[in-house]
């Protein structure tokens, strides 16, 4: 484990959900949260930047603090409410939903990244309003070695100049593949990812769910497979697990190359293969190290081979 | 090259196809087509078994045998048409509506697999009523070595107990995703492979289209990506591409261990990517060997990576 800084942005929040196997109501979510759960596994020390009302479980805090993450710059909001959001997934639990949204301490939401923090090495946006994310990186006072930004087609289509602003500033970007085509208007994922990274970023990461993820950037290309699971449980917080184990592994191991990045989508598949097995944040909070290496063997597995010409 | 007898059975036809970049009328296609040419890169004296009308071009039936394939099983109605499809495929490629469908020859086909072929080790049933494959398996001297089956939805739906005698007779299966799932009644295509086995096969092959294919029997999964395309021109044959480079590698090899049909998807894939980058069968009338190693070469270091623990 390394020390290097980490920041984390996003949400914290609570989720209603209903997939084909049960309910949950008003369960601890939010991008932030999955992101700095998953990256805790690979770095200490992962800094949490994040809003919340006085609804949100202090024991859970507790939980986040005793897996070494940090709240300094997680604002308490005395009196209000916790963003909140309820969703239901179909059959395919690939298209989902949303029955409700509650932006509550969201709304008017304006990150501090703590001055003990503001030349961290590695900072991760979750999904959140472009002009949000563009804060964050207007407060560091160094640039931060890497930086992840997530999004969604929701800002493709209500702040695009904004998201398209924020592109220019970051390292890496991870979208599903149809945010990739909306946001280049190319069907072809070898075309999209050629226009989105001469928008800005040198890495692009286009998550497939079920069906693996991409990484491309200028001149290579890389797929992680998807584990062929019995059952997805529950698919929220995939991809921010995803994002975070990425995250995780590239702060722990200080290396940013492509062939390091190779390894950190792997990583990053095999936490959101662990997400996606229960209810919410549960089965993140409390994996160990070897379950982890177990579940990346097998995605080695899954796809080594070898040819002889 | 081996030659180990190999068989492959299923139509002989024409094709008129509109994709977003083009039309063609009335090219030759057909599932043994594509899975003989397709095998015929691994493999020599393919015997084909189908029927065709007095329209198939004599020009075209030449450059198979030119290709070391054996048209003594292919029987030549004189005065009759060849069958006939015409569809057109969606932008996004995946799906497709069928325009026209003319049988045809089809309409009273009986397969005769030629005295000299029924000792075959391998025999690569192409997709046609389940009978008429099952007439195949009969007429076999010995038990081949391997017998792979390629179904679809429709004999599912119109001729299931059919197909489900068929499975009790086969190797391998290859179907895709949503098939497994029509099959199985399973949405989970762990679950989906499990049941399927269950029914006969000791192998199943789940082709995904641009998502790859997952192969499974009752131990293990191998999962073979797809190549990220700029373009998919056409994806007419890409499944019946990728069975003919399966059971072609397999038959060179003669090595149906699961290890080897890992490779062997491997081998299919890569076929199946020529395939899609023009109109119909063109792209694999002329290909090298040079060329084939080449693109296995890209599928290898699309997933290859290596972590240590």
């Amino acid at each position: 484990m390394s020390d290097s800084k980490t920041v984390v942005v996003g949400t914290m929040a609570f989720d209603s959900l209903e997939t084909p196997f049960g309910k949950a109501e008003s369960i601890v979510g939010g991008a932030a949260t999955y992101i700095g759960l998953s990256a805790s596994y690979f770095t200490k020390g992962v800094q949490m930047v994040s809003v919340i009302g006085d609804d949100f479980p202090t024991d859970y805090l507790e939980d986040l603090k005793n897996r070494d993450m940090r709240l300094d710059g997680v604002e308490l909001r005395k009196g209000e409410k916790s963003f909140f959001w309820a969703g239901r997934y179909h059959n395919d639990m690939n298209t989902r939903d949303t029955l409700d949204t509650q932006l509550n301490v969201l709304a008017d939401f304006s990150p501090v990244v703590p001055m003990t923090d503001r030349d961290a090495d590695f900072v991760m946006l979750g999904n959140l309003t472009p002009a949000v994310q563009m804060q964050v990186i207007e407060q560091m006072e160094k640039r931060p070695k890497l930086i992840v930004l997530d999004t969604m087609n929701f800002w493709m289509e209500v702040a695009l100049d904004e998201l398209k602003e924020v592109l220019t500033k970051v390292d890496v970007v991870t979208i599903n593949d149809e945010e990739a085509r909306l946001l280049s208007g190319e069907y072809s994922l070898v075309k999209a990812a050629r226009k989105i990274l001469e928008m800005g970023p040198a890495v692009l990461i286009i998550k497939k769910g079920e069906h693996g993820a991409l990484l491309f950037n200028k001149e290579q290309v890389f797929f992680a497979p998807a584990l062929p699971l019995e059952d997805v449980f529950d698919p929220t917080g995939a991809g921010d697990t995803f994002a975070g184990g990425f995250i995780g592994h590239l702060a722990a191991t200080q290396d940013i190359s492509f062939e390091n990045m190779k390894r950190a989508i792997i990583y990053g598949s095999a936490m959101a293969s662990f997400c996606v097995e229960k209810f919410g944040t549960e089965r993140l909070l409390n994996l160990t190290k070897k379950e982890i290496d177990a579940r990346v063997q097998q995605f080695i597995d899954l796809t080594q081979i070898e040819i002889s010409f």
